[in-house]
């Protein structure tokens, strides 16, 4: 049951549904030609397929530890690295300026996906990294960006993202981290900093951390919060890592999954920072960096709904239970255990061309510096982190239903990628915000983003409409409840949309899941079944989650917590 | 975040919901008076509360686990079994011809629901051997009854059920553990069994295992099978444990969770055992155990809901992250948070009712002997079991969620509930399995007991109609729809009712959750809130739910292997 990256499937999406050559048209990534594409997506298959997915079962199986004050990481995990590392992988998208190779965001989640199927712990490794890397590039002084950016996009050194304390989760405001300035031009950062993903590796020759702290003058809350870069070790004049700072890692925590990564308690004791960016500017800073890692991390949740979903397809069609409508197969001639692969298939392909035509829109915001480009990647943010994450959870228990018995067991390695993937709707704001975010900030355009959304599933169902009518009827009916639904919402009391925002983000994900499913089945035959089966089984869903939203906050609050609690 | 058991709660729905009262009016439960009801349900409460709640994070970290052949259960667990036993709560529902208290299943399930929340994996052996306690009660001599039941039901001795192979698990007809006659009345039994929960223990003085074997003039399949007690060790004249049986714990399970609970590999190598019931009817004699079983696993998933809910509701009003609209309060005032809360509360207690009111049909099918009874209670067992086991995986998740990233982190507990549960809706038939009996064999009467419920849900909204007209009429309307997509189904053929089986099932608990929402408003202002977001909130998901249904299999194989693996 090894991994196989679905390439292919990649090349479809680009091609037919998201339009990477609208992309690729603009002189920006006028590099990224076909045979560029096509190579980078061969290459990263065999990297995946060959070299991290063999490496996933022991990152659970002995996860990270700390040993006297260092992480000693998971069995496999250096040569995995390495081997990421030499073959240029740590970040394709960064800029040629310091020496990336400057290609579209979109190819990057392709490639993110599959080594995300792969090994999901280790490619955290890339994926924070690529974040830095993009805060860096947007905020970061020349000096800065020199010393940094080209050892961070060849992998000679790593990245991570300290927002997190144990007072201020999502509400990062709250935090206590200080920035007391030197004298010298740098800062003295004392604080303590949790769940730190990566906040230590034996891989790389230096760790660099992105710390958001707040100067001696700095406001409360968001306002006041400056970001600051503070390496494990302080570069000398050369460039190369000398004295160690003052930070430490104080504990890895215990997991649910995902062991092979380690998560950090940080813990610095006025270590050495240089400011990235304005003072008190530091939460628009990391904002730049979070937008794109919330799409890395919807892609993570596709990463391993295509692992679980190979996984659980290739037992079903080994295991025999019983007599099948199609006489002594394999389990999978059962209706419901087809019923459940097909749901899998279904929600994995919706999930990823959602996360793409979010790659894409980003892309053309940077090439083109559309504003209309840029809010719909703003729009389609959100739906992206918070759909294909929790399609990543429902695939991965789906893939341990599929299994029977022999899912609960570890041995198989369904079970791992259920507890893997569980905490990608947490992390990088919680599926909450994001739902929030979608209907409260994306949304005080009026709703402008949404309808033009609307218009283009209606349009493109209008067209379909000859070929399938009763598909794209559904479809078009669909985006016009929807559509309806999204009037009424932008009339309300922010509460109001906050109460029904999970499932309205879920409505929205679902009607464009159905759209992209008919466009399939309309440049290729052998996609109806599938766009046959998310549109006449899957898409009714959002019916009920639109009733959800239209009730809005009215009686919520009556379930007070003296009821909850009785 | 300790545990606290909802005595309250079971008190109404016994009172309000599912009509306890006409259980207890039988003959047969007589000696069931309000204050047996009340003092049971207190000292369960005490019991789990106190001693088995803090056993359970024990169980989590030290597995039970393989000494030299001898199973070493996890710390704790030996106080915590003897503290069961010695207060009599093996299986309160076994007759009292054997030392039994003869109490109704409904109050078992309370009970078990209170037990199963503190400590799931100590609680299984209870529930494993109340379940072949059923089975010997109803198919054993006498002689086996004498022998068997006083020690099972007093906890002297623990049970064990032995189904499933490596190639025959659903399909448990494809068994391959051979009974050999050894003349004496006795047989020789050999073969391996999997997924054996606590297939050894180091707590009880012996180990009883009802194992499913073929006899030498055995048919193939389900037809040819024949149930046999085997015990450890084998009793002597005097029924004291003597000599060791020819039989072995292999290995144990690695499993996602449930670690305290050891998921044994049997061997039996000519083990002696004695035939239960008549020869090639063990099929029979196992679904007598299993009826009972499947509720019983329903009720696993509801506790760990409960408990799910409570830990998740305790840290929401704990934990603070900006500002809600309530001010500086905690996160409980968040809407999401708030909607999550609630609907964890509304799901559990809908599942509840649905699970407490097939034990009320299954008690009242005994002691009245009523087929009605009987149907009522065959029909609403795949509807507990499935629902009931997905409710207990869909409130864990939420809990992990509402925790945010200290959901992922092991310490909570949130994550354990997550990890416990999830083998719930597998085990006893996978909640499939559930879904294709409930269409299938549960519908053979043409659909009556579903018009029936469907009828019954109706006049209970008619007579609701004048206080709650809106909800009143939600429920009755969504009951008209389930009842014709029901008389269609059943003009279906087997297959396309099987493909949307889990939709149904699924539906067909909606709108019994909604109808018992209804009839606790009725019985109780206090309620109101929580009915209406049930009502408003979670029902509206049966319309897309019956859409599903109404495909039936037309075009699922349309999604061929070769599509899915493309």
């Amino acid at each position: 049951m090894a991994y196989r990256a679905p390439v292919a499937e990649f090349r479809f999406i680009f091609d037919h549904i998201v339009g990477l050559d609208q992309v690729t048209a603009t002189p920006r990534f006028a590099d990224a030609a076909a045979e560029t594409v096509e190579a980078v997506l061969n290459e990263a298959a065999r990297l995946s397929e060959n070299v991290l997915a063999p490496l996933n079962r022991a990152g659970d199986l002995h996860p990270a530890r700390l040993d006297n004050g260092i992480v000693r990481t998971s069995p496999g995990f250096a040569e995995g690295f390495a081997a990421i590392r030499e073959g240029g992988w740590m970040a394709i998208a960064a800029g040629p300026e310091h020496g990336g190779m400057g290609l579209p965001f979109a190819l990057s989640c392709a490639v993110n996906d599959m080594m995300g199927s792969a090994c999901l712990a280790l490619h955290l490794i890339p994926l924070l990294t690529q974040g830095q890397i993009e805060a860096l590039e947007h905020h970061a002084s020349d000096a800065i960006k020199a010393l940094y950016l080209p050892r961070l996009i060849s992998g000679e050194w790593t990245g991570t993202m300290n927002l997190t304390e144990p007072q201020a989760g999502t509400d990062v405001g709250a935090l206590r981290t200080r920035a007391e300035p030197n004298g010298d031009g740098t800062y003295a950062i004392t604080g303590q900093k949790i769940f730190i993903s990566w906040g230590d590796n034996d891989l790389a020759e230096n760790v660099c951390h992105l710390v958001l702290a707040r100067l001696p003058d700095g406001a409360p809350g968001t306002r006041g919060i400056s970001l600051f870069m503070v390496p494990k070790l302080i570069p000398d004049e050369n460039g190369r890592p000398g004295q160690r700072n003052s930070l430490k890692v104080v504990s890895l925590e215990h997991k649910m999954g995902l062991h092979g990564s380690p998560t950090a308690v940080m813990q610095y004791d006025g270590a050495t920072g240089w400011m990235v960016g304005e003072p008190h500017k530091g939460m628009a800073a990391m904002f730049t960096m979070m937008n794109n890692a919330r799409v890395g991390v919807g892609v993570q949740g596709i990463a391993i709904a295509e692992a679980a979903f190979q996984h659980a397809l290739a037992f079903a069609q080994d295991r025999r239970q019983g007599m099948t409508p199609k006489g002594e197969g394999p389990i999978i001639d059962h209706a419901d255990v087809r019923r459940m692969l097909a749901q899998m298939k279904a929600e994995t392909f919706a999930a990823r061309s959602i996360a793409l035509a979010c790659a894409v829109a980003i892309d053309m915001g940077h090439a083109t510096g559309s504003a209309d480009w840029a809010a719909r990647a703003a729009f389609l943010t959100p739906i992206a982190k918070a759909y294909c994450t929790d399609v990543g959870c429902e695939v991965a228990h789906q893939g341990v239903q599929v299994h029977g018995g022999m899912g609960f067991v570890e041995e198989t390695g369904a079970a791992q990628f259920s507890r893997d993937v569980r905490v990608t709707t947490i992390y990088e704001g919680t599926n909450g915000i994001q739902a929030m975010d979608l209907v409260g900030r994306k949304m005080m355009d009026g709703g402008e983003v949404a309808y033009r959304l609307c218009e283009e599933v209606q349009d493109a169902a209008e067209a379909a409409r000859a070929r399938f009518p009763d598909l794209a009827g559904d479809v078009w009916a669909a985006a016009e409840s929807l559509r309806e639904c999204t009037e009424w919402l932008v009339t309300q009391d922010l509460n109001d949309r906050f109460a029904g925002s999970v499932a309205y983000l879920r409505a929205f994900a679902r009607v464009l899941g159905a759209h992209y499913h008919l466009m399939a089945a309309g440049a290729d035959d052998a996609r109806l079944p599938l766009a046959r089966f998310a549109i006449r089984r899957l898409l009714p869903e959002h019916a009920g989650l639109l009733a959800q939203v239209r009730e809005g906050a009215a009686g919520l609050y009556d379930v007070t917590p003296e009821a909850l609690a009785s």
